[in-house]
Order: C-alpha cells, then sequence, then structure tokens
C-alpha cells in the first residue's frame, strides 16, 4: 500500500538507485508492516540543479547526493514505528555506501478507501463491508 | 481542483498516454462532482525500470504497463463516490485497450484554502469571506 | 521543512527555472516561518503536452507557460498566512516576468513525526521527548 516516491539525482549509479529502492521497500517490511510484495514505486532522477536540497538544515550534513523519500500510506503507524522507519532505512542506505545524512524521509497518510489496487476496486474498503 | 499526477511506462504509446489522460479527467467529472474545466494534469513517463509496481498485490495481476493515478482533492467526497470514481476510471482505462488490473489510483485530501488557482488568490477560501 | 515539487513546461528557460524556485522559498520564509535554510525542493520540466492545466477554471486566464507548485508542510499555518503565501508567490513570480495567473498552489500537511530530515532520526519529534 505505501506508494513511494523516491527521487534522486541523475548522478547516482543505476545499480545504486536499484538497490536504495530496494532498501527502502526493505525498510518498510521490517519496520511498518508492510507484506513484501505490497511495493509501489516510482523513481524518478534529476539534473543536479533540479533537486535543490539544502546542506546544512537542522543540522545535517547533507552531500550533493542528498535525495528525497516521500512515502504516502495509511494513517495508523504509530510514532515509535515511524521513528524505526527512518532508523532502518538510515542503516540500509549506509551499508549501500549512501550516507544517512543524504537521506531525507517524509510521510503522508490517508485512509483505505483512498487506494484501489487495481480493477477498478478499493481493496481496503470494499462495497461489500459497509452496505 | 484536483491535482491529479499520471506516472506511466515510456513504453506507453503517446496516443494512448492522452487518451488515458481524457479519462482520468471524464472519470472525475462523472463520479466526484468536478467541473468539466477543473483539469490540472501532470504527466510523467518513466524508464520501466523505475517504475516499481508489484505484479500481484491484493490478488490483482499486473502486467508491465501497470501505471499510477495520484489524485489530490478537497476532503468531503464520500467513500461511495471513491469507488464509483475506481469503477468508472477502470471501465474507461478498458474501453482504451488498457487493462483495468494495471490502474492504480490512491488518493489525497486537504482542504479549501490549501488551493491557489493562480493570481495569488485561495479561491475557494478568500478572505472576504472570513473575515 | 516544506517539501515543495515545482513542474514547469520544459520551454521555460533555464534561468526563469531557477528564479522562480528561489522565489517560491522567498515567499515561504516572508509569509510562514520557514527557516531561511529549511529548502527542499525537486524541480521537474516537462513537454507541453505532458502539463494539462485548464486555461480558464475558476475565471483565471493562464496561458501555456502555466505551472504547479506542490508543497507538503506540518499541520498549522492559519488560513491567512496560506493566503499571505499565495499573494507573496504571486508577487514575486510578477517581478520575474511569470504571470501570477500561471502559478497553481496546492498545500498538503502532515505532522512533525512525518519528517526525517537525514541521518535516520525524526528531527521535529525525536523519541527522547516522548519517552
Amino acid at each position: 500500500m505505501p506508494l513511494v516516491r523516491i527521487d534522486v539525482s541523475e548522478e547516482l549509479p543505476e545499480a545504486r538507485v536499484a538497490a536504495f529502492a530496494d532498501a527502502v521497500h526493505a525498510a518498510l517490511v521490517e519496520t511498518v508492516d508492510v507484506p513484501a510484495n505490497d511495493r509501489f514505486q516510482v523513481v524518478t532522477a534529476h539534473p543536479p540543479r533540479r533537486l535543490i536540497l539544502d546542506r546544512t538544515y537542522f543540522g545535517v550534513d547533507r552531500s550533493a547526493g542528498a535525495l528525497v523519500v516521500q512515502i504516502t500510506f495509511r494513517r495508523g503507524r504509530s510514532e515509535e514505528k515511524k521513528r524505526a522507519l527512518y532508523a532502518s532505512l538510515a542503516a540500509r542506505a549506509k551499508a549501500l555506501g549512501i550516507r544517512p545524512e543524504d537521506v531525507m524521509v517524509v510521510l503522508q497518510e490517508n485512509t483505505p478507501v483512498d487506494w484501489s489496487f487495481g480493477a477498478g476496486i478499493a481493496q481496503m474498503a470494499p462495497a461489500e463491508l459497509v452496505a
């Protein structure tokens, strides 16, 4: 269910982009109860001048390799789980050679009926359940 | 008012992309009270490796042609209307030769003052109304 | 903290794109209490056929140069501040030669724990504060 938008610099090597997308999904599965095959990601590579990410805000030392992960999922995850998600993703990024300081994450929440996984149905809030 | 982001594979032929964008708008007009000229769409075509959409989640049989439609509109549409939107869009996609299973939809809601349609004004929540 | 997505036509000259991104940030700093170095923007240039923005909706006279600014920030800004943001951005666009009518803005809100500015931490809602 998460819809994940990953925005990276086009200077990030292709193999690293793919490994990072895997890492984002693995962190979601590990920390916030996302099923293993519930993976929906849109990855966009931008010219560096188009990905304008401050280098110091909030005391974090970002590099030219900074990137953004924006995740939409259903309301209901606890604050603890969200913090666990950030920590897991940072550790996984580091293991890939991506600086944890360069990984910005922004979450957005909605409700079960706000999702159709295809076939014209609101799978998480079908009409039968509310009739 | 809806702001619609449509993310497709760059292998989807141009004419089909255009027809699908029309279909998304027509479904919004038909089912969730969107005026005919209230059309604001950002369509992005991605290399297939960058649009990572699981092929089986929630029992839906997706193909390499799967795509995502993310719609932001004002809070207030009923669950029934949202389900009608999904069904209408699936039917319209099918009529274009796009598999309904390949059409994922994600909704996001905000409030009237969260919209400026240009000219520096919050058209749905102007200052005069609250003064 | 705002995450800003700016979607423009690829026909907008590069210098103007950069100046407009600066203007969006300056308007946020001026009107809605965003720190000067709290700048996170993703700018995407689209072929004109992919940025489908109605020319007349809500009585606004848009041109082929119309663009969209989608801003995510924490819940809590007043309606007045949001209106001030729209007005400031319109004035700043005009000063750059961008028609205010062409500047659409859409806001989206979330909560402090929904932000990680890097390093695996929820900087605005760290665990120590809630323990």
